[in-house]
């Protein structure tokens, strides 16, 4: 790895010793700064996460603008089931939405079996210009979603409220939910091998949709599959953070699922957590994100509440406990970073 | 009290000896039944809650169709709000709205003083026709919503998705946020009150929206209320239940707020918790919804699983995690509580 000016969040991430708590924010490129939205104005969604040199500009600007201590790859975790055939469509006020969800096992098996350095190849150019524009002030994050949480978005077609068809599949016909996970773990851990292989210096794996299944189900649908990306990831030192969000009954596994950093949610307690399984793994979080619509005066104090409940030493990602609302002034966003970057020193 | 011929609901709200588990499920008097599909045709939502006779007919469906251990008086929780002068109106397939939320100190000076007996007539006249109707052939249940998630809906208008104006008032305007909460409070409770005194057998406080709040903010802006109302609220034998979705961090706190009932989403182990504060609190819950979408062998082993997680004894009422889905063929309802009535034997 070529040195990173500013390794803050790396360093964290393995729980070495730092000066003072990193910080940045899922979400962090996108809709709540102008700059983005500019952006986004002469382009689609879809087409920014297709053009390298888009991708790019966004990803940087939360680290000019607001200074955060690690960028993130702009893209979508939905490209990887567009790959595979299933054409991703943006409806404005709709999210996305897939016009041929998977019902059956017909619908699974005309699903392709990609190679991501060339079926995604445009994802793999934008880590490469955005490493070439970021110059190595700090590190490059890039993601993916949780195999459950693609079936989810592949199953209902678009934003859900019940989940009900993927949950009538897991249900239903178990063995044809565990070869499309399956499926999508292989490729998710391939994906991210090459994002990897591209120059991405973390990997984070979202779960979003893993709190709506029952502790059972999230053990056999959503951990396993996991799991198994963890382990195939091809890697040297580059660390793996999985944040399954509302998975508060199972952070023992997650914790030795073979992630180095495990995400939390604001309703987790930190300092419990850290208890619990901060022996074996970083943890990064959790700042309730509608925090950040107040002042100045409440950011700093819950900001605080969220350093001294994980308290001394390190081991600590400051995050919000979920994306960054795009209703969010710029300034307060900018308020949270500049005083977790002061006052997480004590801490140190 | 009258005698009730199938007291067990009541029996097991206050874990005593009984011959099998008392079942009822959440939003039973509902969309999935096509009885009721064919009442709300020639009537709207709303004057289906403040009709005695239509209030009654459905409350009672589910008694007579899937066989339920208890009935739960059909209304809404935002007949409060609407009483207190902000008029609900519900608009198809966005849900309830508020035409004029409430963001201000002005506007919550608004907010009418009420006496339930006399402003909510409608919802005691219901208890009254219900009762009769009922004959007492299994318990009847009056609920309300916590203030919290009431004043959720006062603040954002409309169902949300990020709970944005809410949370700024509680970060920006706690002490308008703790007035509005505690005036709520008070009438919540004189509510249920009123609701005992004109017939119900026990209470149920819904606390839907409590799982967007951080701990802290729960027991500063929920919780407290909740007790509140259950220290407040006048019965005699009348078991009171407090059901907070997603409230994972607090149940210890939950079963010491004075409920006798801990009801219990699907995320949540029962065995668990039942180690954790069985001994305080009868628990309820807590199946999947989703559950009821699949198929009678299904239902029927995530039923047991249910089951057994509870264990033998008292102490356990079966429902489901979350409200019944809109989408569930009755006779998978009716399947699931054949099989409880049954199967459930075995643990007393």
């Amino acid at each position: 790895m070529q040195k990173i000016e500013n390794d803050l969040f790396i360093r964290a991430c393995k729980k070495q010793e730092i000066e003072r708590t990193p910080i940045w924010m899922m979400r962090q490129a996108g809709r709540y700064l102008p700059e983005y939205r500019a952006v986004r104005k002469k382009s689609d969604f879809i087409t920014m996460c297709k053009t390298p040199e888009l991708a790019a500009e966004v990803t940087i600007q939360p680290v000019d603008l607001v200074g955060v201590d690690a960028a993130i790859l702009f893209s979508d975790i939905l490209v990887i089931p567009d790959a595979m055939g299933m054409n991703l469509e943006m409806h404005e006020g709709r999210g996305p939405v897939f016009p041929k969800p998977i019902r059956n096992e017909a619908d699974a098996n005309e699903l392709k079996d990609i190679d991501p350095m060339t079926d995604l190849k445009y994802v793999m150019d934008s880590i490469k210009v955005t490493k070439e524009q970021l110059n190595n002030r700090v590190p490059l994050i890039g993601f993916a979603g949780s195999p459950w949480t693609l079936l989810t978005y592949m199953v209902e077609g678009s934003g859900s409220k019940n989940f009900a068809e993927v949950k009538k599949l897991i249900y239903n016909n178990p063995a044809l939910a565990h070869k499309i996970l399956d499926k999508l773990a292989d490729t998710v851990a391939a994906y991210l091998s090459s994002k990897i292989e591209s120059g991405v210096n973390a990997v984070q794996i979202f779960d979003t949709w893993g709190g709506n299944l029952s502790q059972d189900a999230f053990a056999e649908f959503s951990l396993n599959y996991i799991e198994k990306i963890v382990s195939k990831i091809k890697r040297t030192e580059e660390p793996v953070i999985v944040f399954a969000k509302g998975v508060h009954h199972s952070l023992d596994k997650i914790a030795n699922c073979g992630a180095d950093v495990v995400g939390l949610d604001w309703t987790m307690d930190l300092a419990k957590v850290r208890k619990q399984i901060g022996n074996k793994v970083a943890l990064q979080g959790n700042l309730d994100p509608t925090i950040l619509l107040s002042d100045k005066a409440n950011i700093e104090k819950e900001a605080a509440k969220v350093l001294a409940s994980y308290g001394k030493g390190s081991g600590h990602i400051f995050n919000l406990g979920h994306g960054i609302l795009p209703n969010v002034p710029p300034a307060n966003a900018k308020s949270l970073i500049d005083f977790v970057k002061v006052e997480s020193k004590k801490y140190h």
